[in-house]
């Protein structure tokens, strides 16, 4: 038996220099005076913030090395996993009390967790996501992982950080397209699990998008902070029964069906978020084709889709087989079974797997003619 | 909570056209008539086995796609894992019901083992080892992995085989000096943990070494299944209750203290058992100047290492500073102790985080002129 312990320690403002949470903010992994760490941090979050995350580490007196990682998913390859172990290598890491620190975005915590896992099969790491992403999801799961030839995530191990430390402040410098792409996340899960929190992102997601959830007014600031907690809550709801995925019928995995494909086949124009968006809508029609949503249901979550700067449709979609490749790609994820989860109504949901080709098409056909007209009226 | 489970079938003649032991002698990896398989074999083996192996696969009707690999520790890399996924992405292999099965070596079986960890995080593979050390400890563990830059399975996971299937006839084909290679793991858990199993090798190791363990009269077949079952019966004894190692006294660490830097440092020219053995040699020293071990019983652990075809001494070991940093790197996958266990009598065993450089040197120098005299003796 394997026990697995994780935690998710929110603070505002890490690397303000009199915030003490990444020393004893998790009595599973603390840090004091005197000791080293490696610090892995995402080569762009490195320009904005190195400064700052350096001069916390001076003042606490911890002798960080600090190693910038190119990290986005044009380079979520092997070759960044061994650029990591290299850096373990070359500090000569302990394998057991020296967690390796990640800082970054999806991309780059999935990379480090991944190298972290493998050397001297399992070395302990401590995430902190700088991304809404990584904040709401990749920040709080068990996967690592890179890409592999067009297979998406296509290979890695599940192995917890022993610590999450989340921090809204890192969206003050985040592409709003990337604050989009996070949210893209959140609405997965509202639309599996939750009308309220799918109601709150209708009522104000086109303002925290705006305001990058940095919360500049109290309003805001109380919105961005049930969107992340719930996020995180509706979602390690799912997650805890099945960290290992013993059960492969996974709500989460709304929006996950056909977008690995989309995704690789898109890169790099669309965001992981953004193949999850486009995905959902092609799913959000085809419950509404089988009577599980109702057109005015659908309609209601193609215009939050738009609201939250995503998109509904991408013309990689109506490429001839695509869809039933991917399908039949993640038929073989899922052990020989679509097991595809279906919106039903708002915030609820079921798994099918009985979809056709035949069925596919029409979907796409109405998702078509549905963005077609969208456009059309927004000219 | 994890749990594993893993089954060990033992059968002789496993390809033999009428064996249908990989059908159906594990009712958790079952295999039929009509499936389809994929099957990665070290290229050594297929040279020899090849034929029987696809003529079996095709008198079961089993659809075998077989993939010769070339395994051995110089290639024990992230390159010939990555064959691996090559070989399951253009396989279409499914998640959870098309097991991979390893034919081969301790290298093969690793890297397979590692390969299927990591694909769509945890494909199920099956385990069929062809050489002494796969059937007595690679075949039996949990650990997977490859070497990375200088350092011996510096990345890898812990993936249990759904099922080893164990078959001592694949000996028939093996160099000699890898069955010696295999033996000194079958010494390193009798030195720890049993007399009784060191006196067999003490008594009969040197023919069952020019027999191959192939059992050619009633006597040597009893004491060769005596050696395999009582190895692995010590060895899961020890491995069971400890399978992530979360307790890092380990006495199936024993002769793997210094060795792993041993080993790398002179590959190609010292074996895996090789170096486990003159690593073996150096801390029965030690446990002599220590007092743990006598005089007569260190000259007879001595001995049967010899007998068994193995090296006390390798001159890499007089290399300035190389126990030392061995040590050192040691320690680090130790979380910082040196947990180092030493033989106490013959078949017991201790730890200690005491030995020093100048000890090390005291047995360095005391194990050099025993080796010198024998070399003398032999002349
Ligand atoms: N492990 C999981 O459970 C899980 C869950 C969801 C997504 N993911 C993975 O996460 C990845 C997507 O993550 P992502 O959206 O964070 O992408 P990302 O990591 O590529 O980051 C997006 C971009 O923003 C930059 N960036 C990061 N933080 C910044 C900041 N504070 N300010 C300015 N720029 C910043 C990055 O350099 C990058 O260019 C995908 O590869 C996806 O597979 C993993
Ligand atoms: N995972 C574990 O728990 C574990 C335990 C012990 C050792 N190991 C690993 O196992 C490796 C050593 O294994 P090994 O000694 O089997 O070495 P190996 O896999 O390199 O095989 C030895 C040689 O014999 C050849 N060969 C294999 N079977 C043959 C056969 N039947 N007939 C003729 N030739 C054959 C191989 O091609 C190779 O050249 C090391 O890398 C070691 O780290 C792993």
């Amino acid at each position: 038996m394997q026990q697995v312990r994780y935690h998710v320690v929110r603070s505002q403002g890490l690397f303000d220099v009199d915030n003490t949470t990444l020393l004893d903010g998790c009595a599973d992994a603390p840090m004091a005076a005197g000791e080293r760490r490696l610090v892995v941090v995402d080569s762009a979050v490195d320009a904005l913030h190195g400064d700052r995350i350096r001069t916390w580490f001076d003042a606490h007196d911890v002798a960080a090395t600090i190693v910038a990682l190119r990290a986005d998913e044009e380079v979520k390859q092997w070759d960044s996993v061994s650029a990591v172990i290299d850096a373990m290598n070359a500090f000569g890491i302990d394998r057991r009390r020296e967690p390796v620190l990640a800082v970054g975005g999806g991309v780059l915590t999935d990379v480090v967790g991944f190298a972290a896992s493998l050397y001297r099969r399992g070395t302990p790491y401590l995430r902190i996501p700088t991304t809404l992403i990584g904040l709401v999801d990749a920040g709080v799961g068990v996967k690592t992982g890179v890409n592999y030839a067009a297979g998406k995530n296509r290979v890695g191990t599940y192995a917890a950080a022993k610590a999450t430390f989340l921090d809204r402040t890192w969206l003050s410098t985040l592409d709003p397209r990337h604050v989009s792409n996070g949210l893209a996340e959140v609405l997965k899960v509202a639309l599996m699990k939750s009308a309220e929190l799918f109601e709150l992102l209708e009522r104000s997601g086109r303002d925290l998008l705006e305001d990058r959830l940095l919360g500049s007014t109290p309003e805001l600031d109380a919105a961005a902070a049930t969107v992340v907690a719930e996020s995180i809550h509706l979602m390690l709801e799912e997650l805890q029964p099945n960290l290992w995925e013993s059960t492969l019928e996974r709500c989460v995995d709304y929006g996950h069906t056909f977008s690995p494909v989309i995704e690789m086949r898109a890169l790099p124009s669309l965001l992981h978020g953004e193949a999850v968006a486009v995905d959902m809508a092609l799913t959000t029609v085809i419950g509404e084709l089988r009577g599980y949503v109702s057109i005015e249901q659908s309609a209601r979550v193609l215009a939050v889709m738009r609201q939250l700067g995503l998109p509904t449709w991408d013309d990689v979609l109506a490429e001839p087989g695509l869809l039933a490749s991917a399908l039949r790609d993640t038929v073989r994820h899922r052990d020989g079974q679509q097991r595809l989860p279906l919106p039903v109504g708002i915030g609820g949901h079921r798994f099918v797997n009985d979809v056709t080709d035949a069925e596919l098409q029409r979907a796409l056909e109405l998702l078509r003619s549905r963005s077609r007209d969208h456009a059309q009226e927004t000219r």
